[in-house]
């Protein structure tokens, strides 16, 4: 079988690791990778992978002939213009997520890949956790009956820097939106209504950039389910990763992986290590499957396991819970589009 | 030391479980219990336990010369008017939860308890269970930091009657009120805001009574940390009582009881018991636990554990969660009794 | 039903137990206790406890013309005696573990109790936990397949005192013992072969007892199955009982009973409340249960539970681990009686 | 750094593995594989992975001037020649366990190894699992004070094939052996006498070769401690790799590792799957880390993790086991040696 050939744009932390990932498929072949800060260290690092073309310049990547897919991994606010250039290139794409903070703007993107009829595949990760993948098969496989409630707790072991928190999108867009798809994964239904409560409990910097760093948002789903999801930026004890679905005829539940299964009895009590400290640990295994998934895709054996519309969906649920949070009110997200619009003076912020 | 004595009315399940437990105190003594429908069983029951006095007639009780303390487990309606009996007889009080169904009508009820200087306890039974008691220790002691969220899961095996539906004042007064207490009693803390979802998916005769059998209600407290607790009135896997205090310096998670630890291997799983299928096993010793402190709170060692403002607080969120689910939006604590009055028209409904 | 007429022998702790625990059972009823040192405290108890006689005389409760059943709480070296009289006199029996530290003198009270052709249970206590009779049920119901290895572990929180020691007949005669009955309840077999590993590493006070305080039991049994006791007498993180039988479909395992299900997460780890620090506190429903049993097997619903044979069995047992210790090999039950007559010079001894 | 050149002698499924994990360090190249059995499809898996040389000569890997190690993942009875052979030719030698079926041939071997000065390592692989490492950190750092009782529980999820059996040197010598290293790495002590009762209830075909397939063994340490290990052949519910150290301070418990963290509540129960099913899945990450450690030892920075004595000490261990096993009595590892001379007649047998 013919490799797929790949290029990477934007070499920090996630696009070298899905550059090692890839590294280790039979089925696929890195190219390429491009980052306007390449440097030295780069290119040692590419030439140990094997990667022939390091360059600053995204449009070498997205050109070059060879090439069949690219992995857009840089800033949130270059996805837009980088799918539309892919779309045009006839590359198939993987996003990460975001695609973008406004809403307009994912959907001219969707519309330039529809147009060019490439496959475009959205990065929620968490997916492709084994222990998320095993719940989601049981709620398909009937084990819990019809859904009724849903519940997710994802908490980050520690806040991230000002600057980050500051071009963020917020805690909805920037955090919250992988519960957003999770919810709509594990329940295979969409929600109609959010309520959001928010809070500044962590650091008093997030109310700097008009964001929260604890919230609860609540969702109606389309067939009467309910859903809730609660974010802190600051779990001390580590990255906490929890789900729960709740149906007519059980439930499944998934509790977060820690670093090892020994237990401790002394006589002040019962001690284990606490859990698996943060995102790049819980999901190594996920982000390889990831990228296994979106090359057989490519190459025609799998549907795409998350597509545009996934990506779509989760920002129209983040821009409802952030318009919750303002107005005080659940808001539906045939409304949200329409609201935003009013918003618009809060650009930037939250 | 002089015995307490306690007289008893209401001989339903809950009344005779409080009967037989306060046999065991040495510290107190049940003389009398009254039921409208007291038959021979009931006598036969009573001389068993040697309580000496049984009665169709809820005066004989309150008038009883000798009586320290009566116990209310009467049908909900009847608690306001006992409670104002028994006050001016200067009786003190234990009374099950909800003291009423109106607001207005438990404020009153706590005004004749204070102007009698008599002694209210509420029955939120599950503040004594060793579980959720360990949990309010550990919040206490500062285990986890200042609280961020707490979160209550609340589900029972199999909903009750519709007989039992219609008169039970709601979701939210009849089943989510012992978790509003219970999120008081863990944060120490007061709400301020509830929101509430609801759905009908259990049951549609919960439709018929204007009712929901599955809600996510979420409360912003005083302080601004959340909270979120979810409900169903049909765990099939029997009676699941969870919850979770997430602050700045950790978490506490209280898990259900189970009837043994035994664990089973084979080559299709693991598998072990589901949990204690009811309140009445799960809760056993919650109910010996809570007349013991209210005997002992009589006796003037403790102060009493849940008192009349408990009760009332937990009613005041409890219409504003029914508030919410009606208006479609959060409504504060401070506007709920207000806007009951123009709800009137609900009267009878949830 | 007429009641079941009940005389104790022996009023220290577990004696007072059995009676405050058959004065909550409706079949049965306690008219006598004795003890040598009965004194005001005890008659104070008694009285409130409805027992109308409290003597120092054993006799006066042996000859009670009202009296059905006698249960032995006195000191092991009385066991044997005590027995005999009951049985002449026609009482049924229920007596604690050990029968007898001598083999010989428990086949004779065995033998006493056949001509009178009355029941005798012994106090084998743990067959009644709910943990462990599940373990049970479960592999009555084949649910592991043929069991091919019992495992047992059996830890006490504190080692007894020197006099207790003294006295004790050694670990496999006092402490053992319950797991030897454990091994043959949990497989329904019977030992052919035992084998020991000891050591003094808790108190070299054991040393001077001519005893041990960690051992290492295995046992053959008669189907070829595989059994392991592991005992010491010092965890300092409280009581230690856990069983796990393994077979060809698989296996159950039963873990220790915690105080709460409390679990907390900090930066410095998970941690959760040692196990149930002592038996009274592990098997207080156990107790119960196991006279619950009794006063049935009297009335002639069920078998009696646990019978003569079963304690002679693990007595049995315990001598053969006691031989296999002193003489370092293997030792087969059918030559432990033969071994004991040599070994007399040992009297007093483990 | 200069990488260290590595040649592969034995190319069968965990002389492969180990050639991939190497492939993902920096430190290390394989440059040569050799296996008798070597053909195109080897040569192609080679070719995929940058192996140079392809040969069915294992003197072509001993004698390649570039390499500085060899690992030799050939059949048992090829390992004490390929050691010499090694050792003559100055490479350092990673062997998969155990050094032979022979304490004479494996002392030989050691010799060897001495004289050339060279490192070896033996290829215990489960000192590298991060439970069973984490379990032996906190002995060492004193958590569960002195070791007092060590149990190990190992079980295979299904018997390998009779010609496997005939030739595997026996289940002491081929499976148990890894628990007697486990039990020495854990408590940190020697082993002075050894225990063994075992039986055939898995399959008749092991007493054909005259092996059994249950066995549970017993353990003396030099300082008093005491051992337990349980083996079978087979574990219906997958691979069973359990420990626990408990000491005068507490314990440690290691359970095993399962495929993910999801369980499933319904009307029957509570259910999750099955521990993960093979050595492979289980010790897939162990696999990696002892090459890593094997790699960093020839660099020199940290010592050899399992050296030559290791390995010798447990095969004496399981040579002891054996003659316990037959003479029905516990055999000193000081006798064990001896006792071998004398039951040569056994060869080829347990």
């Amino acid at each position: 079988m013919e490799k797929i050939k790949i290029g990477i744009i934007g070499a920090g932390r996630i696009g070298r690791i899905h550059a090692e990932n890839l590294g280790r498929l039979h089925e696929a072949e890195v190219l390429a990778i491009s980052d306007p800060f390449a440097d030295d260290s780069l290119r040692k690092w590419a030439l140990e992978l094997g990667i022939g073309l390091v360059t600053t310049r995204s449009e070498e990547v997205l050109d070059h002939p060879a090439i069949d897919a690219v992995l857009i991994c840089s800033p949130t606010d270059t996805h837009v213009p980088l799918i539309k250039q892919a779309a045009a290139a006839g590359k198939h794409i993987f996003c990460e997520k975001p695609v973008s903070l406004s809403i307009e703007q994912t959907a001219e993107a969707l519309e330039a890949v529809r147009s060019a009829n490439v496959t475009l595949q959205v990065g929620f990760n968490r997916r492709f956790d084994r222990n998320f993948r095993r719940a989601r098969e049981l709620v398909l496989s009937g084990e819990v009956g019809q859904p009724h409630l849903v519940k997710i707790t994802s908490r980050d072991p520690a806040p991230p820097s000002p600057e980050y928190i500051r071009s963020s999108g917020g805690i909805f867009m920037d955090m919250t939106i992988h519960d957003f798809d999770m919810a709509r994964y594990l329940t295979g239904s969409e929600a109609v209504e959010v309520h959001a409560f928010g809070s500044v409990l962590v650091d008093p910097v997030f109310a700097q950039y008009d964001d929260v760093d604890t919230v609860i948002v609540t969702i109606r789903f389309e067939n009467g389910a309910l859903g809730v999801i609660d974010n802190s930026r600051q779990a001390v004890y580590g990255y906490d990763q929890r789900i729960e679905v709740f149906g007519s005829g059980g439930s499944v539940a998934v509790a977060n992986d820690y670093p090892n299964t020994a237990e401790v009895h002394t006589a002040s009590g019962v001690k284990r290590d606490k859990p698996l400290h943060f995102f790049l640990e819980r999901y190594t295994e996920a982000y390889i499957e990831e990228l296994k998934q979106f090359v057989s895709a490519l190459g025609g054996s799998i549907p795409v396991p998350v597509d545009g519309r996934d990506g779509y969906q989760a920002e129209l649920m983040a821009l409802a819970a952030r318009h919750s949070l303002k107005l005080n009110r659940p808001v539906r997200l045939d409304e949200a589009r329409q609201l935003r619009k009013l918003a618009t003076t809060h650009e930037g912020g939250m």
